[in-house]
């Protein structure tokens, strides 16, 4: 593409085009942060307002069985299960993310002797945070590898292989199947954390044999703020996962409020408390996008319009990501001393973008609601804010609390 | 009160009726499950609408900064904290009341080397689920008695004592300054579950000198159904607070992203993933309705309801109930062979409790909301259904998955 125009007809032509209308974008933005939040899918504002008037006003208690409220972490856990490609009956949606990678780290390490966790410096930092804790908790080792020494890196002192599938500062994708492989021949257990990964390409952890597995729910599902995350774990691991929150809703009998503690069979194990009834109800209807979307679709857009803002980019920002389309998620990301206020500079200019520490300007392409117009003009945009270098105006130097 | 007509007069004078309506309770409803899940407050549903449309869909990512989001478990936290009297930045909103009191008891834990947790029978399942887990964890020792044996059982072995104040099933209220001062007199720490106690009454735990606390969104606080629950710390323990569960947003610096983990000073350590921010909005909207409210009056009124209902009990129930009113909290529970079709049965005559296993049927007298007439016409309606011999019939003995 050479051309606005060309980007413009190859949206003209593209077959996931129709779903951009299922989400608000207000015009003259560009929205390039589905990565870190979701965009708000039409059909979520007329949900919530029925199910908090007519759910929870009117049929009130009743709704545990009526609404089936009781049941969402498993029913909305399907939903997710058939995006990522997990088994019937093997993903809980609840919780946050953290809580989710706590009880798999722990319950994975519970199946092994062996003294280590690997990980690697690309993950995300809550991931390492809470595996930290584990460890000590149950006085293991953890290792932190950089992305490129993992694969040499297992051994048979590791346990478990605890790996975020994309890197949330430059989009660097691991190749999952081929380090699921790598894992389970050296006899460890692979734990992925899908955050940037579901939603946006296929995943496939039945397929590749994934053993556990968490997630987020606000990312390319679009759950909303804060929506809960997903646990996934492998049917052959479900009778000896031991979930380190026992909680009631893990319980076998929840309402026979016995007092000693035999979790559920099957993947209910991995839930604890209540379910958060009003977000799960939203990311429930976000989900729902999803329904007849193919996922190879999704992932040969992103490709095609990430490698389109990487054409156009200006050769005053250095790429972070991967080269190769294959080789990255669905975000472009790129380097500049002013990065923080290179991406304020483009959302005064409506491109929303963000930054992250210390000079990482973050562009996320979710392709059921970004054109290829949009990746034409956030690279317009980034060119003029760097010729006027608006990154050096001081109400774009100040930097908030939390970006 | 000897009629009907008294009730009514009594609502008149009442100075908690103006509150009614700020929540919707349909015409004809009896509702007096408010401790199982509170109304809804009528703010709530423009509250949500606005947020779902104008932050996360305008917004965006930027809502973050701009409203508040970020600080959410730290503001709702503190109203919370002021409904149950702690210390200002002493309370977190976030995760659900299972994985709050995990949190807190493994915490707790960590500051004693006694070998004992002590709890009773009465205590809420998933807490005694929750605490047969971190003791195994810990390899220390979960030890459960009856109610009554619990101030005879505090010795030198108990690190820490934890309790939910108001029993779920009977409402046996714990003297939650007594027992507070005697285990700490013993050298134990004290875990308060204040599930069924933060808005029905008056609990102080600063005054009484709490220790840690945990407690439930969606009851006495109307946060709906999952709301996120809470966690306090007292100050003085604040520092030496290990949440077991390390996340990002208990780091000292959550957006510098480093690899060690250094938890954030202050009550800020008791966090961990992305808030649920729609849910917590939803909560906030349901706390604003407590500002100007007198928490001793709605003791006082939740006394008096109660205790009508118990002068107006048909002799064919039990009362399983302390028959005091200063030993039970909001409920009163009654014994019946076919409590289950009981409820169901008055369920079809619009009034709304609920039944526990494996003979009680529950009724919660939330004083923002019920009135005195509401108390006459649910014992009128028990009554009527205990005469027509309702329970017996098949649609009523039919149970639900949950009830």
């Amino acid at each position: 593409m050479t051309t606005r125009r060309d980007a413009a007809a190859a949206d003209q032509q593209d077959p996931l085009a129709v779903h951009r209308e299922q989400f608000r974008i207000d015009p003259g933005v560009v929205y390039l942060d589905g990565n870190s939040l979701g965009a708000l899918p039409v059909r979520v504002e007329g949900r919530v307002a029925e199910v908090i008037a007519e759910q929870w006003g009117r049929d009130l208690i009743r709704s545990w069985n009526k609404h089936g409220w009781a049941d969402l972490p498993r029913t909305v856990g399907d939903k997710i299960g058939s995006i990522i490609g997990a088994e019937p009956d093997s993903v809980i949606a609840a919780d946050s993310t953290t809580v989710n990678l706590y009880k798999a780290v722990h319950a994975a390490l519970s199946m092994t002797p062996r003294p280590r966790i690997l990980t690697d410096a690309g993950n995300f930092p809550t991931d390492i945070y809470a595996m930290s804790g584990v460890a000590e908790q149950l006085g293991r080792e953890l290792v932190i590898v950089e992305p490129e020494e993992v694969l040499s890196s297992v051994d048979d002192s590791v346990g478990v292989l605890a790996l975020t599938q994309v890197d949330y500062r430059t989009g660097r994708k691991h190749d999952l199947a081929n380090v699921t492989k790598a894992a389970q021949e050296s006899g460890a257990l692979m734990v992925w954390d899908l955050a940037h990964s579901a939603g946006a390409f296929p995943v496939d952890v039945a397929a590749h044999g994934v053993d556990l597995a968490v997630g987020c729910g606000y990312k390319y599902l679009n759950g909303g703020p804060g929506a809960p995350g997903f646990i996934y774990v492998a049917p052959r691991h479900q009778a000896r996962f031991a979930n380190p929150i026992r909680g009631w809703w893990g319980h076998t009998e929840p309402f026979a409020f016995r007092l000693d503690f035999t979790p559920a069979d099957g993947i209910d194990r991995a839930r604890v408390g209540t379910p958060h009834v009003l977000s799960m109800l939203v990311l429930d209807a976000a989900l729902d996008v999803f329904a007849d979307i193919d996922l190879r679709l999704v992932e040969a857009k992103s490709r095609r319009l990430s490698s389109l803002f990487i054409d156009l980019l200006d050769s005053r920002v250095e790429l972070a990501s991967p080269a190769h389309a294959s080789q990255r998620g669905s975000q472009v990301s790129v380097r500049h001393p002013d990065a923080y206020a290179v991406v304020q500079a483009l959302i005064g200019r409506g491109v929303i973008g963000d930054f992250r520490m210390p000079d990482i300007a973050r562009f996320g392409f979710a392709p059921l609601y970004v054109r290829y117009v949009d990746a034409w003009d956030a690279a317009d945009q980034l060119r003029a804010v760097l010729d006027a270098e608006e990154w050096a105006a001081p109400e774009h130097r100040r930097r908030a609390q939390v970006t």
